[in-house]
């Protein structure tokens, strides 16, 4: 699988969560050969789950996995991961996460590096365009979402 | 509400998860006024779930809070945080970290204390003897939930 497509699937997501009335941020957890290992999107508003960001969704929707599986595997997600979705990408060895944009918020993605995950930005328009007009919309729901 | 009380909070979450058959890890999240937050115990196991840790699954216990609920609020945790729950603390600014043992696992403490967070060790007898005591009947569980 090339990363546009993952990526695509990652977008996918994020607008599901914005036709839901969610915060549209999306994502997708693809194995070494192409396997789609789980996608997800942020579910705070739909669940009322602070916990549920776009990557710990996936992983949680992925299910109970062994270490092995995450070997190889690259994290897309919409967005720049925040600390808790860094951490959590850390804690399973994920080797890639290809971010859709980072000009909206900026997450941890300095610290992926240090620790030895590649890390590419995609540098997309829909991902951020998409962001910028649910940030207008409901700049106090996102805000929570940050912990700001 | 003193740190030994709210230690008591997490491990009889983590006493109660291993009377479920599950991984006995438990937190609790107290504000600055002594108010329980939340709490809850780690449900790789209950629920399938590999991202509900003690940590995550007391944030998420707690539901939805506006940034200033955490801010002067401590985790308590019977074990070291690993990655994923270390950045979840620092997602939402939760200003104390007090950990049961972390003899057993190491996690993001150093991380945790660069980035601000007070860390306090409690060194506790039980909560290492319960953590001991599950490891060495299920260590391939125990290894999955620390991606290893
Ligand atoms: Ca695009
Ligand atoms: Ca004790
Ligand atoms: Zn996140
Ligand atoms: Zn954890």
């Amino acid at each position: 699988m090339n990363d546009s497509k993952g990526l695509a699937i990652a977008f996918e997501e994020a607008k599901l969560s914005y036709q839901e009335g969610g915060i549209p941020i999306g994502a997708a957890l693809i194995a070494s050969d192409g396997t789609v290992l789980g996608r997800g999107h942020n579910m705070r508003i739909q669940n009322g789950n602070p916990i549920l960001h776009g990557e710990t969704s996936t992983l949680q929707n992925a299910g109970r996995l062994p270490a092995t599986s995450y070997k190889g595997s690259t994290m897309y997600t919409t967005l720049s991961p925040c600390d808790m979705c860094t951490g959590a990408c850390l804690l399973y060895g994920i080797s890639r996460v290809v971010i859709g944009e980072n000009k909206t918020f900026l997450g941890g993605e300095a610290y992926l590096k240090q620790r030895g995950v590649e890390v590419l930005i995609a540098d997309d328009t829909e991902c951020r365009e998409l962001m910028e007009k649910f940030i207008a919309e409901k700049p106090e729901v996102w805000n929570e979402d940050i912990g700001v």
